[in-house]
């Protein structure tokens, strides 16, 4: 573990968070990274640190002309990484290694950073349309968080719709949800898995967002995994044999930013679709209990597993897991797509390499 | 330091803190450990992973037929390690290697592991007769600590009886008891040192558990190594000139399990025999004073002691003690049979492998 | 980093936290030294560690003869790290290597070691002279705190005054401050910084120590360097056009003692001179808000920058700080008299050892 895709797009923090002439740190695929904002809203990022004293720059303010100045001796860098001031004697400018820049973009709430050498692709982007203001859909509650285990065990989760039925037991499935008709595959640049699951008692989630009476569902768990940090999960339900489309459900955007080798930035927003009409107060009631329930299953159920997992892993100093059969597949076409990717970059780095030095 | 003998019994739990289809995570000797108990009180104990997708067993349930139940993806595991149901797809059971199965047993109020490869032998235990509900004795408290010093310094401590002069003054020693007829030795299985201190002016634990009225007092200190965990203590005061027979006294059992190689859990019990008659009243403020003082110097005396001196230790870079005539030799005998009995156990499991591989 | 000079007097502890027959740990150059005093007010320091079984001496007690008793069996050690006394059996002595004994003196208010295997040497120590009670200035707070960084960065971060004008903005520099006439050298035994700022906005803390009215002032900012530890700061204002002797000033002695190869202890104290007259309330109303400044500047600015930098020197796994002229010369004089001072204190014991086995 420890190995991601450099040459794609991942979330860095969400633009909320970046004020207009503020500064952040964050460290992203194991390399710390200030992040600023200028007047006119353009953000900046350039490896956090000032090549004089080595600094951190985010530990400096935003000045005019869109620069960071180090908060130590007050050099002045703009977003290139280029020193472009120096307060003291003759002002003469250092020629040290400039920070490398990092191309920066702002889209769907999120401020995301290019890692690569490569040139900066917005078509890697994924697509988050059903999460825009522009979005038909009724939007649900944002967030994020830092885990203290490798991005590609959270991946694994997402990718593996089967814990559900055991670990979310009674919230996203049941014993009988176990009796999923499942399918798994791959295009070329995405891995996906389905199950529906026809016929069931509602698991409390799924009962919510649709009738809220406890009578059978068909329920579905479809997800798109697409490099670098993209997870789409689509969550429904619908009246037993009728069709997705008449159905209700809810997208889940998950966003997993590597920050170092053991660890990662987790980011979530979700979007409902088709929801019933319900009274105002029972609307409301129901949204606070979904939340609930969305905390509940990440925060107690899956976090400190997949936590427990790694340090099981630390612990054998290996990990070479067993393959069950079905549920299995997802998760065996992610890792394995993810590493060629990895080695498909790696030889255009060597590619690269290679034409320079002829 | 961090050796110790596979094949014996190490406790890892008291009974009681494994209620029926309960399940606890235990480390003893640098294994990770579930244990569960199932509905008629049978316990069992497996290497603490899944190896599906290394879940920590101990984060699932017990289930019917005593049954561990993986809380990932719901895997069920036997006694023996065997997984015996895969609610998934067509229930294949996976061919991988099943989590390693520790002989289990119950014994004075502790549940014990066999950690060795050899079979288990229940004459190494030691015999706990003193602290059985059927002993004649009066039962006092029983705890148990997680330390964070390798398991040899706490040995070595209680090996050396000596020091409850000095770091215990005034409650298991004083300047008098320095002057000590000491005696140590060895038989086939056990090391043993002994203290007889005539005529001192009592510390406080000794008067309190003898006259309680701050008379001089013949003591003893006796102490009592087995492999692989126990030591007994045995302590007492009795008339000067009298004999151990006509004095009163407290049975300590100390049982050290190795957790990893720099820590340790550490049992406690302890029994009294042949105290004096009190008002009830008086005797519960003598119980309770003899709590207060063993905590103190458990607590405040011994503990920060040993990881003081282990500190020194791991500043050093090594540990080679000086040597006092007389007050170490049971410390060095224990020393030696413990190297011993681990060498010995290395070479039976040479032999053993040389038998398989002729 | 991790480097520093072995012979020269270090201080390890205000001598009013060393009462009579009072103890303490602490780490010096990599060393865990116990310091005790005598009844008559003597000082000995030893490496802290008693050779029976490890124990740290600190955790002893200082007893008649001036000596320390380790707390765990009682053996009894002279100033000069010699086993005096042994409590048990027939009390013979044991022959195993004795604690390192350090020689120490009291100065200033300070308890130092003398650190290195060469004879000591009185005329290193720095001059305290404007800090002892015979000083005519009127002495200010003292105080200490430990750094989890290695010493060499607080030094720089002294020998370095242009970033007053930055780092600490509005207290001791401000935008005028970096027009400054400066000016660095050194001498055979120190490297000295001087920056003299003509006709500027005062700076809050030297608008206190002068007028208090906010008039434009001359400011100065004089460091010199002595080895081992010490940095002496000379702040001052005085009217535009007049002379350092018309103005008034601070005398801020810091001392670095290295700890371990990445953290030290900073040791300070302050003296001013020639500090106008004010009414009693104004004057403690003044010297309150002097200290609040001098904390500000330290604990929110200097030592969280300080440790900012260190940890990007960790993430970078080197240290090549770019050189910007006038402002780094000092910084670059010290670092280069160190590395040669610890290169001809390597080759004079190399040459020892030839002597010796001549």
């Amino acid at each position: 573990m420890g190995y991601w895709i450099c040459n794609n797009w991942y979330p860095a923090i969400y633009g909320d968070d970046l004020p207009v002439r503020g500064a952040a740190a964050r460290m992203v695929c194991g390399e710390a990274i200030v992040l600023w904002r200028g007047d006119a809203g353009e953000i900046w990022a350039l490896e956090d640190f000032c090549p004089h004293r080595y600094a951190p720059l985010s530990r400096g303010d935003v000045v005019k002309g869109n620069r960071i100045r180090c908060g130590y001796h007050g050099l002045e860098f703009d977003g290139s990484g280029q020193c472009v001031h120096n307060p003291h004697g003759r002002g003469k400018i250092p020629s040290s290694a400039a920070p490398r820049a990092y191309p920066t973009l702002e889209y769907g709430g999120l401020i995301w950073l290019w890692m690569g050498n490569g040139d900066p692709d917005r078509s890697l982007l994924p697509d988050l349309s059903f999460f825009l203001p522009t979005s038909p859909f009724q939007q649900g509650g944002r967030g994020w968080l830092h885990m203290d285990v490798p991005y590609e065990l959270v991946v694994d989760n997402l990718m593996d719709l089967s814990h559900a039925s055991l670990l979310h037991d009674g919230i996203l499935g049941n014993e009988q949800s176990i009796r999923a008709e499942s399918e798994a595959g791959e295009s070329e640049s995405e891995v996906f898995a389905r199950r529906w699951m026809p016929n069931i008692d509602p698991p409390e989630y799924l009962d919510l967002i649709w009738m809220n009476d406890g009578k059978k569902i068909d329920m579905w768990h479809d997800i798109t995994w697409r490099p670098g940090a993209s997870l789409l999960l689509d969550v429904g339900a619908t009246e037993p044999g009728s069709t997705k489309e008449a159905g209700s459900g809810v997208y889940a955007q998950h966003l997993v930013t590597p920050v170092t080798d053991t660890s990662c930035m987790y980011f979530f927003m979700s979007a409902r679709r088709n929801s019933p009409n319900h009274a105002p107060e029972e609307r409301e009631r129901i949204e606070a209990r979904l939340l609930a329930l969305r905390r509940q299953a990440f925060a107690e159920q899956d976090a400190p597993m997949i936590r427990a997992q790694y340090e099981a892993i630390l612990r054998k100093g290996e990990y070479k897991p067993s393959i069950l059969p079905g549920i299995d597949k997802a998760t065996v076409l992610w890792r394995r797509k993810i590493e060629r990717l990895i080695r498909d970059e790696d030889l255009a780095e060597a590619n690269q390499a290679t034409m320079r030095s002829e």
